[in-house]
């Protein structure tokens, strides 16, 4: 099986995604600028799910441009990943209806948590598929940024029924982990 | 006609339906655990429902892989495929308003059941087009799965009107019929 | 301009309609047989337009393939007619919601004669294109098939007022024409 | 980083988001003419919104087209692009259901000034990872259209306020200056 058609489809998928949040937005009820400010901690948690979307479909792309061989496996858990992304726009539908209830502000780390590991399964599935010698391997390494990730969810995710700003601060905490230029980054964390 | 752009439509199409399932769901009604405890079942029914696409879509992969030859029947077996599919989102919803009334558990096998008959005649406009020697008429075989798939569905359609979990654990041992791997399940439909 | 991107965004823009149209749709109220008959009109209306957008897939595809050469007149026109297929979902909910109202269903019948005119146009900008000698400008024709089209949406669409059934028989003998194989249709138009 | 990835994701979001902007709109509440022209204003709201989106399309197609180097500069640019595009249906919906108010009209020329801010963005990017000697340093030129839409976006944005018909005025001006065929408008504009 080819790399080609599982890129293709994922980004259809991911497209879809990142385009379909918008639909759960409830408006503004009116034309007040009180109405208006009522919808921004929603369109924040829209913009920084956007974002995520987008550090997926980014870190996706580089992740099988790195390899051309792809057996069921890595079908599997790339599939078991979409899953969990499109459960995005369910839980900011979510955050919305109920106005950032702690369940819901759980559920967000939750969902993009198990998408986080649903990532981890499809580059190992891709280098058990290549060969741990492949370039592959090499250029993930320790992957010091998915297991951080994955702690910061961890962490969040409790923290959301006693602290929601702590959850919160945490989850924009991992956008920023992979937003700001790898280097210093990495080097922060091997150190 | 070439395959190339049949299945990139087959891709966008089932691409879409993939991810809107996810836009019927209505969200749990409040922050609670009861609430989300209530709003499992028509997740789960969403998993299974999301597993069931990503198994039709990796099939056409493989169909579409043996054969570049397709012509009009081809092409209006693919979209009557395509139409049972794109009901599956209606279906979820109903199954979610409805509380999986029997009526909605029973459309969802006719809906599955329809797309299997889809796929079906898919497959046989494709050896008719590439002739009865072709690799994948001799893939394809007696197609033992798609076979038994359909008797299941013939059984669990009557069955959500009389004993409702007989029915979606029937769903559930079609789902599992194609997702243990091929050979051992053959040889056991075989023998 | 390369033809090759103009038809991959007509394939996602008509993967998108073909596949919304369902999330139109209101699911049967409760699931009662009768609920579920009075969900039959709406379900065979999405059927006939998934037919109709399906058609113009195809047709579309033959067109693309005739030429490899387009200039803004070509994606203007291609936009145009993409304008129109885009509120069929939204007929389709109008037809929903009001019961097939007179109005919603000579709506109907605009929506699909600008769609008509749209592909008509894109049809003549590539011809415009490429040349009026060119394998395409001889494969048109005089286009009877698209001429009568047109002249059955101009009856049909006052007819919704006075006679819907009539309306409706003409939006089904447009499929049907389109649907039969097209040399008898064409040999018949012919004399 | 190749630029056919980036051009086949920005496709289908683009592709999403001109087809669903048609979700948002409600459907006239019954099937009076007099409810028909009720919903004229948001349909032609519609049919100016898939006009622009369909602008930046064609726009986007000959920037991707001029160039085949990207980096990670140009993605970020791109995804922020296409976040102020996804928005654009969120404020159809807002205007549709608040009847135009000032607000939403206003957040209207945001969203799209925000886009073109984008698009500028995209636009340096692509040069900057080009150099400045490159033939879309050329092309670009001193993209005196990009700046006037900028500049009527600001003035159309506070004059929501105190006289709608002006802003209204100014969105349309914007897609004129843009459907208007280049070479006349860039004399004038640069006379």
């Amino acid at each position: 099986m080819q790399s080609g058609r599982l890129e293709a489809f994922t980004d259809g998928v991911v497209a879809i995604i990142i385009t379909i949040m918008v639909l759960e937005l409830k408006v503004p009820h009116d034309g007040s600028l009180a109405a208006l400010s009522d919808t921004m901690p929603i369109l924040l948690a829209y913009a920084m799910s956007f974002i995520n979307v987008g550090l997926y479909w980014n870190n996706h792309h580089h992740l099988m441009h790195a390899t051309d061989r792809i057996d069921g496996k890595v079908l599997w858990a790339n599939l078991f990943l979409l899953f969990w992304l499109s459960l995005v726009p369910f839980v900011i539908r979510w955050l919305d209806e109920s106005g950032f209830a702690a369940m819901a502000t759980a559920a967000y780390g939750v969902v993009l948590g198990m998408a986080a590991i649903g990532y981890e399964l499809t580059e190992r599935a891709i280098i058990a598929c290549n060969g741990r010698d492949g370039a592959l391997a090499r250029a993930v390494g320790s992957d010091l940024k998915g297991k951080a990730s994955l702690a910061l969810y961890l962490i969040a995710v409790p923290a959301a029924f006693f602290a929601r700003p702590v959850a919160i601060a945490l989850y924009v905490a991992v956008v920023l982990l992979w937003l700001i230029p790898d280097r210093r980054i990495e080097r922060a964390l091997e150190s």
